[in-house]
């Protein structure tokens, strides 16, 4: 086994459970900060174990771009090269693709796209993207799918979500063929580590993991097409099922009601990650409808920006209100941020344009998101409505 | 007394000793890191405080423009507002509107200058520069000094020495009229501190710590005019001293000739302070020649630029062939980057414009520096010749 999933505790739909990879356990539910090309932008990884993060997102598309796929194998994988010993997912590289717009052309057989960084010409299909997310080695990758853009029309929902069922067995079908190439197998260092994760899943000494592939719902907001597409990859066959293709523009009314609907359709003894979303109001309900795992790039994106979240809701720190405020950022935050530093000073590094704004700025946002979800696992597990945070 | 400075160990012309302020005890000689703005660039305090910084520069030039003297006042001076509990030492001012060329008009009373952010006109003179110091509150601050340019004749030097003399006596005597009003005598929370700097320097519960005022000695590129400067600096009286207007484009051999001849004329007994230098193995050197204190932008300017001081010497961190370096940035540091990325991590980073570049080589460069010192130090201590290192 490379992947196990128990569940400890439930409270309506909601569920706290233990993912275990060769790399880490993970409590879910998870909140993934995201660490686009190996690095959670600004943060150290010793501060990112400090803050808690169990397992974090990587971007098979910019990382294929840049340092690229054979130097980061040669490395031991993305745990080596960025010397991270938890747990690491990354996406197929679908969205990032797909968020290119002019520069990407789609067919059966993949897509064609230009890099964002230099306009040379480039060719993902299933193959090729689990090609490079074995060669990343990530301890969980995705299936190769096309998110559907907002709005589409029936047809093309329909059309969309059937070639990503395609696509999703062409993942599979090249992963279970090649899944024995993940660096970390061959590596001389990481065995050790491996065999710890094999011997935490109760499989001492084993190490013999590898990779664990979930595969894509998508079907745009057709609830019908949802299920189609939750039945025809549940029948494929994955250790876990992701939600994709949301947060791409709906009303997060709309969001919401796909991602209960679809929920229904996924088998309820394994993983359930849901892509891209959301604000710590959206991961607390996520949670609350039984997602166990979950990523986004607003509390990294939104800390550059002088947005942070707050217990008292939302702070722009770049404003002049702040400017002799002594108190912390959050009177309710136990980070180090909010320890040792006044609004004043973090309005100041950010007028300032210092580099310290953005280190101080994401380290805070990304302990509201783990905190919350710490108090939402702890609010599961003793039974309470989770959603009552 | 506000300042205590003890020799503990001398080896030819170096010694070792400890400098007690109100908020520190910091063992000299001593690389003091440069944060302008009230932040090491990149660097968050409690790294700071790991690396072993026991004091950090800030510019008064800059922290006059923004956030202002009167909000670093409120909150409770430099020391409150970026949450450091260590020793602050701040610069004049001068050498940063020295710095401006065009922007800058000197008179008898003053300098009248132009802000680098939005071009508006102020005024620094020996009183004004003294009550921005005070309002900053770090431990030490620097008379108001004119730094003479390079090169200059023997006319031109002489006149700038002696307005700098004349500046000298006029600083002292503002703040001995003033030196009351520092912020943390007043601040609530902060005599506590002062009070325990106070208990350090076996003045128990006293309290009534004031900042301290170095002199500084100009004179050019000439030995003489350093002498009389030292002298009539002296004269004055001053609990410390420092060496400005060099590294302004002389050849290094010349600095390091005025920095030798100049420090025969200031007193043995009390620190001495080489402003705005140098290499790694230049602060070596000025250690050896009895210099207790240097600061200089390089550590962090350079990585900022990707370039690396390493036991091995410097690394450019932007080249290619580092890509596939999986060896740490230097084998013999200790420090948390070199225990725990690759060379060819740092160098991806660096490549791809991430703000971990700069977070990760300022913590090695500081780390180097301050590793530096540190064994200069024990040197020292032992009798041996610090040039070795």
């Amino acid at each position: 086994m490379s992947l196990t999933f128990e569940i400890n505790s439930r409270s309506g739909k909601a569920r706290t459970g233990r993912l275990l990879t060769p790399y880490a356990v993970i409590e879910t539910p998870v909140f993934m900060p995201v660490g686009t090309v190996g690095s959670v932008k600004g943060v150290p990884q010793d501060t990112l174990e400090e803050l808690g993060a169990q397992i974090i997102l990587g971007n098979t598309y910019h990382l294929y771009l840049r340092p690229g796929v054979d130097t980061v194998r040669k490395l031991g994988g993305l745990h080596g090269f960025m010397a991270w010993r938890r747990a690491i997912l990354t996406d197929s590289g679908g969205f990032q693709v797909f968020s290119l717009n002019e520069l990407r052309k789609v067919s059966e057989e993949g897509v064609t796209f230009r890099s964002h960084l230099d306009g040379s010409s480039h060719f993902f299909s299933p193959e090729s993207a689990m090609e490079a997310q074995i060669g990343l080695g990530a301890d969980i990758i995705m299936a190769f799918d096309e998110c559907t853009e907002y709005p589409a029309d029936q047809a093309r929902m329909r059309a969309s979500m059937e070639m990503t069922a395609r696509w999703a067995a062409r993942s599979k079908k090249y992963f279970e063929g090649h899944k024995e190439g993940v660096p970390w197998r061959a590596a001389s260092e990481i065995p050790t580590l491996a065999a710890e994760g094999a011997a935490r899943m109760g499989h001492p000494g084993s190490g013999d993991s590898t990779q664990s592939l979930f595969g894509i719902v998508q079907g745009g907001m057709d609830r019908a097409l949802r299920k189609e597409s939750a039945e025809r990859t549940i029948e494929i066959g994955f250790p876990g099922y992701a939600i994709g293709g949301l947060s791409v523009g709906e009303p997060r009314e709309l969001t919401r009601e796909i991602v209960e609907s679809t929920l229904e359709h996924l088998p309820a003894d394994q993983p359930r990650y849901l892509m891209g979303v959301g604000t710590p109001e959206e991961i607390v309900e996520y949670a609350s409808l039984g997602v166990d795992m979950m990523d986004c790039v607003l509390p990294t994106r939104a800390a550059r920006h002088g947005l942070l979240f707050t217990s008292e809701g939302k702070v722009s720190i770049k404003q002049a209100r702040y400017a002799q405020d002594a108190g912390p950022l959050d009177p309710n935050c136990g980070c180090r941020v909010c320890k040792r530093y006044s609004r004043a000073y973090l309005r100041h590094l950010y007028a300032s344009n210092e580099v310290l704004a953005q280190v101080l700025n994401t380290i805070h946002n990304l302990s509201f998101y783990l905190d919350t979800m710490r108090r939402v696992r702890h609010s599961i597990s003793l039974g309470e409505e989770s959603r009552s945070f």
